[in-house]
């Protein structure tokens, strides 16, 4: 169980490490919306997405004669490049088994920070025994994605500084809206407001159609998603919410929300006329919902833009029908 | 002249106004490059550039009285805005003087902050004609864009987090690129480091044909540019180098670096894809400087992305070449 001390032993083991993302804004986003929004950019973070705090966090919490064997991750790209780059730090070797139809840039990102990569088809090929057969012949150590209490403790870290950025700005309560696909990212901010900033709440943000956490918050149980394909939203489209992460969530988290791919679309083109950064759709959920599904949320939001890493075709795409 | 005192007491009435930009990296660009890059993305900055630093700081130190009746500037759009928005923030009338080719963002953007803009014809009209009457006629304060002491102080805050910023990352002597137009940052920023970090040294980078800095440095009197039109860094393209900003920078910059607009726009395209940055192609000559000229450069450069404000059409033609 992640607990808040853990989120803080993985913040100081993270020092120097991470990027302490900023919090920007825009009169032009808060005006559309018609309420305050701070925009937390972890599309800036090192590998151009949050993954690479929970992969930082679970691989320097190794003990160095597991940790020297090697790495193990699934993942169709952002965690995959969070846990090449935290093991090249480490001077460790890493393998990641990917989908083939993933980005082709968070692919080729993953092969050049160094780790060996493994393609699979997921209609055809079974992931699970692929990197089973693999840890077992190399002793690697597999590191999830979000069911795993040392990488929730990883992205809580991105909760200490909105908690402590927060008080900078003078926000006292607000809604803390989070895009979601495990839920590794917004149970571990959960926990370190929890702890440190109360009066902040999260809420998940997640694509129309693959809404399954915010279903099961209403439920009271693990609900899944029908399909797992069809949603631009590649970061965040996970089966189900995890084992660790929905308790967390169901005691902490406000109702879910859930937007369109094209609100996705159109939040990934004003975060780059408004606020100058690049957020990929499955990034920009959580901006999508404070822009145009602000009825049920505080005056004041903050939201996380989890990530960056968008192929040109899908950005030009975009850009054609929004900028 | 603008003093190191001066600079660190504007950074006292920035603060808590002004964004503390972060240092970016990307390994990629660095084996572009190959040396070391850090990216200061002043287009992180309120209002999209730098320039809200010395808007800022001209204006909060005049007297109330003086303040009250306005400011008046000129400005193809950067300081426009920085103006613009100081002014609102002070609940103070502006009016602003554009050349009506400005960049379309620009200009809206400059009328959305709630200035009054006022637009000319850069081949018909006489800007200072017109900015004398209106001025005269209203008791308006001039903020004039780069050679005032209280905008280089302002612009000079920059300098000082980067000084503070290499010690965190721990970066000796480095060489530290400066997109340049009258020299305002330049200059501010050079006098910062001067004082707080003097193994960092400034090079001013400009376009190509409208080098007129490189060239004054050069042969130590100040030299004009040919045109002030044909450039697609609207942003730093000025007649010559201002006559406060000169002498700082012929004391304390090193040679100057001109790069092709074609540089330009291929920065701008990596500055999206590797460091999650909209930049302008003006904001992003010392990003090019740094990418592609070199040979002349410390293993370690720190580049400031002086800009974010460029227009859709701008950058959709950047990202089908370069992309």
């Amino acid at each position: 169980m992640t607990s808040i001390q853990m989120i803080e032993a993985a913040r100081d083991r993270l020092a120097g490490r991470v990027r302490r993302t900023p919090l920007l804004s825009s009169p032009f986003l808060d005006e559309i919306a018609g309420r305050r929004i701070f925009v937390k950019p972890e599309c800036l973070q090192h590998t151009g997405s949050f993954k690479f705090r929970g992969a930082w966090s679970a691989i320097s919490a190794l003990s160095p004669e597991v940790r020297e064997k090697g790495v193990i991750a699934f993942s169709s790209g952002n965690h995959a490049q969070g846990v090449a780059l935290a093991a090249k730090l480490h001077n460790i070797p890493s393998v990641i088994v990917m989908p083939s139809d993933a980005p082709r840039i968070k692919i080729a990102n993953t092969k050049a920070f160094g780790a060996e990569v493994v393609l699979y088809d997921r209609a055809t090929e079974d992931r699970d025994a692929i990197g089973a057969k693999l840890s077992h012949e190399r002793n690697l150590t597999l590191i999830r994605p979000f069911d795993e209490p040392l990488v929730i403790a990883g992205q809580g870290t991105t909760g200490l500084e909105i908690a402590e950025q927060a008080g900078e700005e003078g926000i006292g309560t607000a809604d803390v809206l989070v895009p979601t696909g495990g839920g590794g990212l917004a149970s571990g901010v959960a926990l370190a407001l929890e702890a440190k900033a109360p009066a902040l709440r999260v809420r998940t943000c997640e694509p129309l159609g693959f809404d399954d956490f915010a279903r099961s918050l209403e439920a009271g149980t693990i609900q899944r998603n029908a399909s797992q394909t069809g949603s631009i939203c590649d970061a965040i489209v996970t089966p189900q919410p995890g084992s660790l992460t929905f308790p967390i969530l169901s005691r902490l988290a406000g109702p879910g929300i859930a937007v369109s791919d094209d609100e996705a679309l159109q939040a990934v083109v004003l975060a780059f006329s408004r606020l100058k950064i690049a957020v990929e759709p499955g990034g920009a959920v959580a901006l999508a919902a404070a822009l145009f599904h602000g009825e049920t949320l505080s005056d004041t939001v903050i939201v996380i833009a989890s990530g960056g890493n968008i192929d040109n075709d899908v950005f030009d795409a975009a850009f054609k029908r929004f900028g």
